[in-house]
């Protein structure tokens, strides 16, 4: 082989994923087949990166959302010189290998967000391409366009059926987000075989009546269409584009291409044979020709690049040496320099200020505190901004071209919000904040188990948490949410008692880098708990003796969190006064506190004190990791009712009574 | 007042609406007020209904989609003269009265659905549209046409953000519901304000982009243009209609019209006076004359249009006598005579056969034995028919007009799905199934909470049910679902460990009406387990005790699910060789068995005994309720990986050796 042709490098991808799907007896090789072609263009005539630094700030991002096509961008990766050797491909879907079923962020470099969950790699993007505008807006210069990179995206007829789609569409399209270009690999076949029947939507109308730039009708097998396709996309500087692809899935295998066959399982060993005589592929499973390896390797050229922009930065530095920093500094996930002692006097002040408020309000008050601090913020709600108090003086519409632009109206798409905000903190150089009622956590599930997984550093605000909420009734009362958020691995939930806990919460939030946390603030006002410096500084842990039994050993442990610390507070002294010795702790993150070295656990939560009462607003089963057999919950198990939140509470037995009997009858 | 006008009909609507709001001190005044000349055209000159027979069976459907608009529709109901009587209304969000915060199908006669979580009424709607089409595919004759009605839906800009939207509308559009009408509240404003910020699609485009009949640009206050464009809706059979009406929100309020400060809260006194002004409409609050009344009360011509439809059912009744059994059966919710002994032989056989089968295989087995049995079976799954093995021999699309159509290809579409499947369950005559991989519950979450709340009778089966799941990796692997879906009230989760109890899972889902089952089955085999027929009886207890200790009360219980059964079995082996009796408990279905007596709970789990180790492939706090403090959980609390299952399973410690040592440990 002397110069290898585009089918020839397309070909390279081609293989390198059946030959792994089938090695791994596993996987899907239909997509990597059908989508070579137009990798292969967009990665060696467009694509901007630098394999040997994949994190080059600069790049354009690559966002595969048909994830469980895993093994084409394993196989790009690999071939264009990224840190990901044959040895990874031939161990794909294999324990600690770097080459899992579906692209992940934490185990592969090269891959910018986890996908798998179809249409939220879209969402995604959308949150990078908007992530890359507001850095834009804000940090480039006349001749210092240092923020200048695309999103791009591979998305197939799933990822569009999906109604997280829409939402993301819609928004993107709104915001006219023009480095947005998607490939939709529109070969007719998902799962189930021919989507005739479940899929028969005008796509390319679809996406004009969101204002994109739409491409119809490309040969996704044909480079020189795909490569005018680009050039057209790139030229549409006001909207994201959107190039229709019609490939075949599974190019290339004589009786399962163009069929479900080809999707999600190994070719078969036969099938595989046929494909290499079809596309003339000589060579054996996991053996490519130097003259692809040369024909793909964007090594030398990517870091040609990131030098020629990194000679741009530092003109940029020289001139405008704080925004430099500062871009820097929040590129690389690092606070001010003061911050957390602003945060902390931020605490104080509320400590001693002792105000009765709505947490919610509380972390209104704590975001106005710390936004200013923090320009990496960029907030937003669901269309509840005056209900989630999440809009501060500095807000301002990401959809202005403002430089100081930090607040999204997402409209009532809790979800796209949510995927959105994870690209948002992907891309870098933002830590996002989004927020709906807790209830509606529920539409946006998964982007939150997404935001833990991955994971991103974004803050899902969660207000109106309880049957508190009142009037609008059980479907908007949530009861199982927080014990449902909790479970999700690397979550942290806080559900705050006062506006101290509250602005600890959201310090909490905000240092912590490795995952996402969700803040939980009640609608109605909650009485100010008094605390010592140390059980100030003692909120972090996620749990703390907030009122201690006097003399030694307690009777009896109340737990509580959120609207209910201040019954459990009442309830002691109900108890002491009936001869209880009584410790009320407030658990604010169950999971933050789990976490806790087991002699701190043991001081809050002695083992040898079995007589324990947790109250909390929500299902009481998940209490009963604190308490025991032996305890007993006070909280709700059925759906909460229409009414005020007061009559609420009673009709329940959220009650100090409740609290008290339930204490005594132990 | 002599013959009212209609705007003076319309008039009642908004004023009742406005009233009821002031008096509750909270609601949604301005929907109403909006769509209140909408509703007026719709509800009297073309919806049927019989006030005195909410449940006629060939009644229209009328869907509140914009849920928080709900004194629109107790307005209307009270007006009509359905049994919502005017002290109601004044009761309006309040404890034990017949008017919630949003509409609430368990609580006030004429409401189909529970509305409120946004864009779900509208999907409820195509299942109701799509059991319309269904049944009268299957059961009307020439000359007969006794399914014969329409679902009319109201829907705002909420509605048509939130992505489940999407997908609904795709499918309505794809099936052709050409008897599902749709007015959309075109008000241009939402909760955050003006929606151009936020809300820019050209929602006409896309809806023809579906496939749909678009009727643009009515004047949402002209009831001669509502009245043609809802003549002409009719006129099309073929495809689903969106009349896209200008509204103004807020309507008639003189400074808050066309505002979002009329959306969520009451107008005011002085604003209210001056929509009386405005509007001129001298009544006091909750006064409407005599003569609205009797303009608007639909009794007699109810009781006229039903007594017509039932001559006609009558007719058909002789001609098709086992036809219209059947029918009545069904929208009557009652199972055949014979099913529950069938099932049970069913069941009887399976333990007989003793096949050792992953659960899902089970499960397809169960389907194809009971869905011959009952044709109000319609299953589906989210383009995962061959994984979740969800088709049986007599499986027809329902997008043909085959008279035996029973299942649904719902694409990449888990929300839309489960939502829709609702909206068949609602409208009767019907027991849906849908299903997807476990860890996409996440999409379909709401709507799996709407199905315990609302309640609907629908079945949710979701197959591979944890790191079972394999080379998929964590994105596809559940691990805090199980738990998280036993929390939502009223919902039975059940996870058999064997054909067996796949079985009774089965039969449970089916004969429970008042409420969903989730049917969580693995990907993987699972070892048929020996049972008495007492024990095979006590499956359908939720718990049981599948092998005990010899000689009087054991020493160790162990708990467990699904696919771990099988460990526990063997590790009592172990430890029962180690001279520690032990007890294995299978605990398909823990809420199935929390509402067990006291008494068979004890005698399942002894107080006595707290040496307890609950094994399952999931988070293990939620095990805590039955081990207690001092028992152990053999679980996982991390995600999953990307290895083949036996490789992760070892990985992750969830093993007999584990089992066996940490009872021992006890």
């Amino acid at each position: 082989m002397t110069q290898p042709t585009r089918r020839q490098l397309a070909n390279a991808i081609r293989f390198l994923a059946a030959d792994a799907v089938e090695t791994a007896k596993s996987g899907h090789p239909g997509m990597p087949m059908g989508m070579a072609d137009i990798a292969e263009v967009l990665w060696n005539d467009f694509l901007r990166y630098s394999p040997a630094d994949p994190k080059w700030f600069n790049r354009d991002r690559f966002i595969l959302s048909n994830g469980h096509g895993s093994m084409l961008q394993y196989a790009l990766l690999h071939l264009t010189g990224y840190d990901l050797p044959i040895e990874e491909l031939k161990h794909f879907r294999q324990l600690h290998s770097k080459t899992a079923g579906h692209p992940e962020r934490s185990e592969t470099p090269g891959v910018e967000t986890t996908t798998g969950p179809l249409g939220q790699g879209f969402a995604n993007a959308v949150g990078f391409a908007l992530a890359e505008k507001l850095l834009a807006q804000r940090y480039n210069r006349d001749g210092h366009a240092i923020v200048d990179h695309r999103t791009f995206v591979f998305m197939g007829d799933g990822c569009l059926m999906e109604g997280v789609s829409h939402e993301a569409a819609s928004l993107a399209g709104t915001w006219g987000l023009g480095k947005l270009v998607c490939f939709w690999d529109n070969n007719h076949i998902s799962i189930d075989g021919n989507t005739d029947g479940w899929f028969t939507d005008n796509t390319p109308e679809r996406f004009e009546a969101y204002g994109w730039h739409v491409i119809r009708d490309i040969d996704g097998h044909n480079p020189d269409a795909i490569k005018a396709a680009i050039e057209q996309a790139l030229s549409e500087e006001g909207k994201p584009t959107l190039i229709c692809c019609r490939t075949i899935i599974g190019f290339g295998a004589p009786t399962k291409a163009g069929k479900e066959s080809s999707h999600g399982a190994a070719l078969g060993k036969e099938e595989l044979e046929g494909a290499r005589k079809a596309l003339d592929w000589p060579y054996g499973p996991f053996e490519i020709p130097q003259a692809i390896y040369d024909g793909w390797n964007h090594v030398a050229a990517g870091k040609h690049d990131q030098a020629q922009w990194q000679q741009g930065f530092e003109a940029y530095e020289k001139a405008f040496p704080s925004e430099a920093a500062e871009l820097m500094r929040r590129y690389h996930g690092e606070l001010p320099a003061d911050f957390l002692a602003q945060a902390d006097a931020f605490i104080a002040k509320a400590q001693a200020d002792g105000q009765t408020i709505a947490s919610r309000k509380a972390s209104q008050l704590t975001i106005e505190a710390f936004a200013p601090l923090l320009p990496e913020i960029v907030g937003g709600s669901a269309d509840l901004a005056h209900s989630n108090l999440t809009l501060w003086k500095a807000s301002k519409s990401v959809a202005t071209t403002d430089p100081n632009a930090n607040y999204v109206y997402y409209g009532v798409r809790e979800f796209g919000m949510t995927a959105i905000a994870n690209g948002l903190a992907l891309h870098g150089g933002f830590i996002p904040f989004d927020a709906t009622f807790l209830v509606f956590s529920d539409y946006a599930r998964n982007g939150v188990r997404m935001s833990a997984l991955i994971p991103a550093h974004a803050i899902h605000v969660y207000t109106h948490d309880s049957i508190g909420l009142g009037e609008d009734g059980p479907t908007h009362q949530p009861v199982e949410h927080l014990a449902s958020l909790r479970y999700i691995p690397n979550n942290d939930v806080w559900r705050p008692c006062d506006a101290v806990e509250s602005a600890v919460s959201w310090k909490a939030a905000i240092t912590r880098n490795d995952g996402p946390s969700c803040l939980v603030f009640s609608r109605q006002n909650l009485p100010h708990q008094p605390r010592s410096d140390e059980q100030v500084k003692q909120i972090e842990r996620g749990g703390y003796v907030l009122a201690d039994a006097e003399g030694g050993t307690p009777d009896v442990i109340l737990i509580g969190t959120g609207s209910e610390v201040g019954l459990a507070v009442e309830a002691k002294k109900q108890l002491d006064a009936a001869g209880l010795k009584t410790r009320v702790v407030s658990m604010p993150s169950t999971d933050v506190f789990d976490r806790q070295d087991s002699a701190y656990r043991e001081s809050v939560l002695p083992n040898a004190v079995r007589k324990r009462v947790a109250v909390e607003a929500g299902v009481t089963g998940f209490w009963r990791k604190y308490v025991g057999l032996d305890g007993d919950v006070v909280g709700i198990d059925t759906f909460g009712a229409s009414a005020p939140a007061e009559v609420l509470y009673k009709h329940f037995a959220i009650t100090t009574d409740h609290v008290v009997a339930a204490a005594k009858a132990l």
